[in-house]
């Protein structure tokens, strides 16, 4: 069976996520949006998306047989099940999912830096605003999130991972979180990573998995850019 | 089994569509943080949070023996379960799962707006940055929002509820965020509310519920107030 991904098809953003546990997975998908068919563009996702009869309040959104699923997390619930991403037990899938919603919080605050007080403007029409979410989000923010990251793995049991000793889809969406601070953050991840050592530790082993190597190394994954959620404006990430 | 939930003892905030799912299900809770002993206030819930092994990022939490469980929507996720409060089948579980992260989508921007550059800091600290920020909310966002609870409910089954002919907690968080944008933004939802009268029969229909009522008459229902996450500000809601 394959799965069909619709998402924004010239962006990594929230659909970065589910790329991730897809092909980590080695399951077999379409991203029907990047697609050259009738199917593909942007125009397409939006019909497709509001036909739907459980219709997604926005993307990504997973077609699996009959079900469609929206919102992030929650297509990562069904992936971490179906695929042996997340544990089978009641309280460690609860803990999984948690951990995702966390860094769903974290990748919201992301974007709302460089659109603070209207996602519908552009980032031009809102840079002093801009500039003073972005001060409290490299001092304290970032800080109180992947800091809290940290604390989550030193309790850990052993393993390396955020669970212990499986590989769940908090891992992957912990690489990406990373990936992306540190594109739009260079300066600031500079000084914060060597306070959070657990937590690059969990980033590099996400890079060296095989299937997620593959696919970094594939024109599968799209460069970060100033169109995605975190996005690199020099002035917002002073020396 | 009596819960414990953990919150901010004097708003509703976040903690409130938990406390809306345990009164509705009749469940046995203790409001820990609301009581006289040393368990009670802020700073007890802060360190009793911290100590955790699996530390919640932020409240609410709710302990059920063993298991402490984070993020909002992660709770009732697990007392959906529990107490009839969601579908048994997976594909309606998924369903309100997504439905229910939606309104934390929602909520999430109802607070941005009153600090929309800053959450370290006070509203006053914010005003004009609050004012920009709230017109795009009230003339976008809440219409987006409350619209897509509308074709949803247009699309379910006969019943009159998000999924048709059973109550979930999505339709009790969806009366609490139509209660708290009532109160944040009265004559913008005085505008909007002929456009979504399903959404609003929810609403009716929820507080006519027997549990709902006796809660919502008890001194357990805190009132809304500027400390919490729905603010009236006269200013970001103008006539």
């Amino acid at each position: 069976m394959t799965y069909q991904l619709h998402y924004w098809p010239t962006i990594q953003g929230r659909g970065e996520f589910v790329r991730l546990a897809l092909e980590e997975a080695g399951a077999a998908y379409v991203d029907v949006a990047r697609g050259d068919g009738d199917d593909g563009g942007e125009e397409a996702l939006m019909a497709d998306m509001a036909a739907q009869d459980h219709p997604p309040f926005a993307p990504p959104y997973l077609v699996d047989g009959d079900l469609v699923i929206g919102q992030t997390a929650n297509i990562l619930l069904h992936l971490g099940l179906r695929h042996g991403l997340a544990p089978k037990a009641e309280a460690g899938r609860l803990w999984v999912n948690q951990l995702q919603l966390t860094i769903a919080d974290l990748v919201a605050e992301a974007h709302d830096v460089h659109h603070p007080v209207g996602m519908g403007l552009y980032y031009e029409d809102q840079k002093p605003e801009a500039a003073r979410r972005a001060r409290e989000f490299r001092t304290q923010r970032m800080k109180k999130f992947l800091g809290w990251f940290e604390t989550v793995l030193e309790r850990a049991p052993k393993g390396g991972w955020l669970t212990g000793e499986d590989l769940t889809y908090a891992d992957l969406s912990l690489f990406q979180a990373v990936e992306g601070l540190r594109y739009a953050f260079p300066h600031a991840m500079k000084r914060l990573e060597p306070r959070i050592g657990r937590v690059i530790a969990v980033r590099d082993r996400v890079e060296a998995r095989p299937n997620i190597k593959a696919y970094l190394a594939s024109p599968r994954r799209i460069p970060f850019s100033t169109e995605g959620i975190f996005r690199l404006y020099p002035e917002l990430d002073p020396v």
